[in-house]
Formats: structure tokens, sequence, C-alpha cells
């Protein structure tokens, strides 16, 4: 069909250049070892044409299939496609482990080690060192965990009397609403700070710093190796949100000498549906780590049952209460795609697909109406493209019943996540395509 | 087998006994509902006979399984049961919602609104009429929310400053850990005060006081009606931890006026190993619930991602962040069960069942080595039985090597859970057995 999508000669000799792309991917491999959609799903709903208004009671009762194109999935950066090695896992955690072992599988299955062993699966990925990483909680929680403890690490030392928090002023709304709470708990003023001015706005009376690693809207990618230094030449503490950069760009947590760092794993680590978060506390800084949630499961001897709270030593330090197990283990199969892949070799490659796509979207004909939010300098760019576009919520709509699978963000962002394990150079060029073809029908 | 197990006329005559009253139960069709094993796991796996050591590594290289005779699971007041739906349903979840329809599922599949959902799905069993439940999180990150939230309430209101926290001096240790973070973060000191106490120790300066339902350790039922009134009388709030009622007995929220509660669900409700928690807050008393944890879920218009916190009305002001949508709905699926039970059925044979437990043991030659730790009167038994005994930790470990699976608590407490769902009264009479011979083998 690609013939079909541009007329302008210029867009359709992109489709070759997409091709010819794929065939020299290093990772073209890894894109077998997720589940993706080869019919797209809409064909089989008619009211998929309306996701607002679909609701599965309401599917063609005669449940007929009509083949259409592959979907394009480009919403990795909100929720990662479905690892192969993930259904057969699920199923022998519930029906053996659960049913057939029951409570033994606390010890017998490994249950009871995962959040760390799993914060172990993915610390390389974040350039840390073992034992500094833990799985657990919502991204919501560690927010609360690492500020808290942030905040106290900062007021134990000496010196001026330390009470405000920084929050990056664009973040993702939950980390700004948690960290107020922070603020609050602790006796601490928040101020809301564009990220690029932490730098220079942090002072004495700077506690602790909350910054997105990558704007979950533009996807700018902000300057974690200043930020970090900045705020330690002031003596305050760096906590970054990591959820649009795990998986997606290398970190470098411990060669930038980050102090705490959290995220969500069901992004580019592909976790699943709500799957849980990750804790990052420096080791230097883990004897000083103070928890607003100091759970049985942070103790040092959990089964003594004592009455009083002695912490763990090391990365369960920042666990809380019992791992929700189910969606652990699904995570910890799902990690399974990063085996033998350098996260240097995904940025690469996500580099070349964010161009790639801007690319094919000035060379459509109807390009003018889309503003490229994404920033065109690799250093400041996440993996994802943001498109500023008229009537952004209609367009998403018809973009996903037409199987191209984006997400729309407020007031008027189109965004298209780009998870180079298994999106391709040919998905970016259909997606802008079909985009094109949009927009054509508006106008 | 049952004739092997006492040689005492008496205790022998108890396993008629136990064959009639399983032959008159109201809820014996509901154990088809539930995946028990019917042989012995352990017979397929030699080191299970040492529970401490054992490795999935280790075991017979064979894969040979001696048939056993069925294991009685006796430990659903840690880890209920396999309900039979659930395999399945978590399958779709991650094949066709997560692997086919990725991100659309947050709507078309009901993702978003399970919270809420499930709660209200929960609160029949907990006497609460419906948008005062909602599930997510643990029960250890429940307890920071229902504390400190129980604690400004307290302090917004008329009269003394109140700066003292009560906590049940024989809690679960979670509880008390979170209870003085909880005490700590909102400026009070916390008090820990034996149950039957906390009533008669309330005063002017109590905010609000954390008391288990029934305690995990003895399976003594508290005076949850008594308690909440002498708290209420006081100006203090009542905040209910319900791990070891709900679904085991009638806990009537509503009717005794309970201002906030919360519990897990993987013991008497099956939902699976660290299923999330619930958390209960009183209608009346919604629009003052101010959370420690003010995440995105809880925001009155989450998807307008605006940057100040506007919470929402109803239970979802105490979600947080990103519901686990696998562990979620494995737990909606497991509540299936419940159609057409009533918990006060429940109740009745729950007692049956301890009482008829206890019966045995008393009848155990070598029951003497025995001493029930759980309240003989009906009114002070939750719905487990714990005995005190020499070597406890090894005696449940010779128990499980011969398939009776309950655990061992510190320091010398057998614990055996009592799950009328799918607990039968001829496993009672096992168990009493196989705890027979295990004292008889050790002396």
């Amino acid at each position: 069909m690609s013939e079909a999508y541009g007329p302008a000669a210029e867009f359709a000799g992109l489709a070759k250049r997409a091709a010819e792309l794929d065939l020299t991917d290093p990772l073209r491999s890894k894109r077998t070892e997720f589940v993706l959609d080869d019919t797209d799903p809409t064909a089989a709903n008619p009211t998929a044409a309306n996701p607002t208004a679909a609701n599965p009671s309401d599917a063609d009762p005669t449940g007929a299939v009509s083949p259409g194109p592959p979907v394009v999935y480009l919403d990795g950066n909100s929720l990662g496609a479905l690892p192969a090695a993930v259904p057969s896992r699920v199923a022998d955690v519930v029906a053996h482990e659960w049913g057939r072992l029951g409570i033994r599988s606390w010890t017998e299955s490994g249950w009871w080690t995962a959040p760390e062993r799993i914060g172990d699966r993915i610390a390389p990925l974040l350039g840390a060192a073992p034992g500094q990483v833990v799985v657990g909680d919502s991204t919501s929680v560690n927010v609360l965990k690492a500020v808290v403890a942030a905040v106290r690490i900062a007021q134990s030392g000496a010196g001026a009397a330390r009470d405000e928090v920084l929050v990056d002023a664009t973040t993702f709304p939950t980390d700004g609403y948690v960290a107020e709470s922070a603020a609050r708990l602790t006796g601490c003023a928040l101020r809301a700070v564009e990220p690029h001015e932490i730098a220079a706005t942090a002072g004495p009376r700077t506690a602790a710093a909350l910054v997105n690693h990558v704007d979950y809207r533009t996807g700018r990618l902000h300057d974690l190796p200043g930020t970090t230094a900045a705020l330690h030449a002031v003596g305050a503490l760096a906590v970054w949100d990591l959820c649009h950069s795990a998986g997606a760009l290398p970190v470098g947590l411990d060669v930038h000498g980050v102090d705490l760092a959290l995220g969500c794993t069901y992004k580019f680590l592909n976790g699943g549906p709500g799957a849980p978060a990750f804790l990052y506390v420096r080791r230097g800084l883990q004897p000083r780590f103070d928890s607003p949630l100091p759970g049985w499961n942070s103790h040092a001897d959990p089964f003594a049952m004592s009455a009083g709270y002695h912490p763990a030593d090391g990365a369960a330090r920042g666990r809380v209460g019992t791992p929700d197990i189910l969606s652990m283990l699904a995570l910890e199969a799902a990690l399974e795609v990063w085996d033998g892949v350098a996260i240097e070799a995904v940025r690469v490659k996500s580099l070349a697909l964010s161009d790639f796509f801007l690319e094919c979207v000035a060379a459509l004909p109807g390009g003018a109406a889309l503003t490229p939010l994404t920033p065109l300098p690799h250093a400041e760019r996440g993996s994802q493209v943001a498109l500023r576009c008229a009537d952004a919520e209609a367009v998403m709509g018809e973009l996903i019943a037409r199987g191209v699978v984006g997400d729309f963000r407020p007031p008027d962002v189109l965004r298209f996540g780009v998870t180079p394990l298994y999106t391709s150079f040919s998905d970016m060029y259909r997606a802008a395509g079909v985009l094109g073809e949009v927009l054509d029908d508006r106008r």
C-alpha cells in the first residue's frame, strides 16, 4: 500500500530508504521477541473507529475479522508491547507457583527476593552497579520515598537549614503533586522551576530537586549531568524521574553521581500495564536512606516479626509491603528481551528512527500543519516525536482507527513513541503516510 | 488412610463426624471453584522435605512423581488458594488486552476504572455500601494513607490539640513501623497499647488509633464496635486493619461507623501473591480525606494533566499511581467465587471448622504438647487456629513435608488457617492426624 500514501515523489522515495534502513538495522531480530499485531485489530470491531465510545460489548456479534494492514504501535512510551516470553511465564506463575506450590513459592520460587533480583536486571540499563535498584510500588509512591529521603539526608548535613524542594515545572503531574506532599510532610516549601533553570536556581536552602530526565509531553531530554553537578555544588540532592529514559537511552546514574532516581517499567521496559516501578538509591547514600514507608519488607530481619524497625542494608531498604508477584514476574520475563542488547545501540537506532520520522513528516504534502515540539538536536531529544497539530485529539482518534497507535496529550500534541527493540523504519514511514492521509481527508 | 492416624478410638471416631459435617456443609460446592492439589507436590521433589533448603534446581532430575495423599492447604490466612477462574482470565488480560489492544485497554477493557470497580466488589463482604472502597498499592502503603489522613482530619477539628497516635501493641509489624512513620510525618507521638486497652487509653490528645481486627499470630478477634465507639467518644478516629478478617467474617464497617480501614486481598479473598490491598474511607469523611500520596490517579480530571492537584470525589481519592493491572484483574477474577455467598454463612462454617479442629487436637494422644493460643469463645476468635508447641518451626517443616501446609510464627506458634470456601472438615481431621503423627515421631 505504500504507493498510496504520498502523492509527492519525494515522500514515496522514502519507502525505499525505510526498507534499506531496516535491512541493515543491527537490532532488527529483536522485533521477533515481541507479540506484534500483523492484522489491524480495529477491523474486527466496528466501534473502534471511535475509541472514546468503544465498549467490548458493542463489538460486531458475528466476530467477523477483515484483515487490515498491520498495526503500527507507536505508544511504547506509554505502554510497551508484549514480549513473547511473558504469557507462558505468567501462566506458570499462576498455575504452578501459586496454584500448586502456594505459600512455599515465597522461598522455593524466589518470590521474596524478586524486587532486588529484578532491580539488578534493570540496573545495567541505567548505568548502575548491582545492589542499588529495587523494584516495587508505583512511580508515585517511589517519588514520595525518594523526595522525603532526599530532604532528610540534606537536612541532616551541616550548614544552613534547607527548607526548599525544587520540582521540574513541566513535570508529569504526579511528580508535582507528590513532591508537594513530600515538601509538606518535611516542612519544606515547593518551588516549580523550568528544568533548564534548576541548576541556576538551586541555592543554600535547597534540599533536593526532582527533575524528569525526558519531558513526557515534548520528548525533550534534560541535562542530567550538568543539573546533578550544580545541585551537588550547593549541597542539594538530585532526584531524577527516568520514566521516559529507562530503556530508551543511556542514563549513567553512577557515573554522573545521581543521588536517587525512580521510574516506571511499563514504557520502554515493556513490563506490562501498571508493572511495578523502580527506585535507585546511590550506594553511598543507602545507610542514610530514611524511608517514609518503612514497611516490613525493608526490615533487616522481616520474619523475626519484631516490633522495632531496623532497616535492611542495601537496595532492599527501598522496599515496603508484600510485592505484587504477578506483575513483578511478568516484568522479569519481559526483561529477557534485553539479553545481548547494549543501551548505546538502542540510542543510536532511536535517534535514527526519530530523525527519519521527522524527515517523512517534513516531506508530507500537508506537513506544514505539523510543528515538531521535540527538539531537533540529538543531545536534547528523548525517544519520541511530539508534533503540535490543530484538532490533535481528533487526528489521533483517526490515526488509531487506521491502525497507527500513538497518543494525544493536551492541549494539541500528537505523541509517537520510538521503541528501537520493535519499531522499524518502515513503521515510521507508514505512520507518517497515514498521518498525511488523515490530514488530507480533514482538509 | 484415616485409620492410620490416631490409635485412640476417640480420635478415629472423629473421621466419621468429619465426613458427616462435609456432607451437610452448605458451602461444600464452592470447593470445586478452586484449584486444589489432589496429589502431594512434595512427592515430586525430594528436597521439599526440608523447605528451608529447597531449590527448584535441586529437584529430582528424573521428574518422577509418586502420588501421595492430597495436600491439606491450611495457609489461606497467608496466601489464599488459586480460584479456578483466574488462569484463563489472566491469560486473556496478557494476550488480548495488553498484547493485542495495548494502550486502548485503559478505556476499552476497563483497566482505568478497575480500582473502584473491584473495591465495590469487595465492599459487601466488609459491610460497606458502594463507593467507599478502592483497591491498589500494598497494605503498608494504605496504612500510611489512612493514618496520615485520619490524623489530619482529627487535627482539623475544634478542641484540644491532638498529637498522639495509638497503635495495637500486638500488631503485625508493618502497621507499627508505618504508623510510627505517619506519626513522625504529622508531628505526633506514637503509643503502643494492647488492643483491649485502646478504648480506655484514648483521650483528648488522641488523633487516631490503628488496630488489627484479628491478631495475625494468635487469631484473636478484637472488639471493633466497642473500640470504635470509644474512640469516637473522645473525638478520635478509628483505623482498622482487616487483613485477617476481610472475607473471613462479618466486619460491619458502615454499621459500626468505622472511619478508615484497609487490608490485603491475598489471604481470605484469594487474590494471589501480593495482590493489591484495599482502602475504605467512610463516605462522610471522603471530602476531608487528605492523602499523603496524592498521585495523578486520584485527581478529579487526571487526563487534563494539570499542574494543580484537585482531588477526585469518592473512593477514587484513595488512588495513587497507575494500578498494577495484571495483579488487579487476577483479583477481580478471584472474587467471582463470592457469587451467592453470604459472609455470615462463611462465619458459621469457619467457627465450626475451628471448633472441630480444636476438638481433634484435644483428642490426639499427644495433644497435651499443644496449647491453643486462639481464644475458645467464638466472639474472640478469627478464622485460624494457633497452637503453641515446642520446636514449632521444625514441627511445621515436618507437617509441610507430609502435605499439611500451615505456617510458623515466632517464637513457638503453629498457625492453621481456616478458609470455609475450600476447607473441609475432613481436611481439619487429616491435619490433626498428621500433626499427631509428627509429634509421635518426635518423641
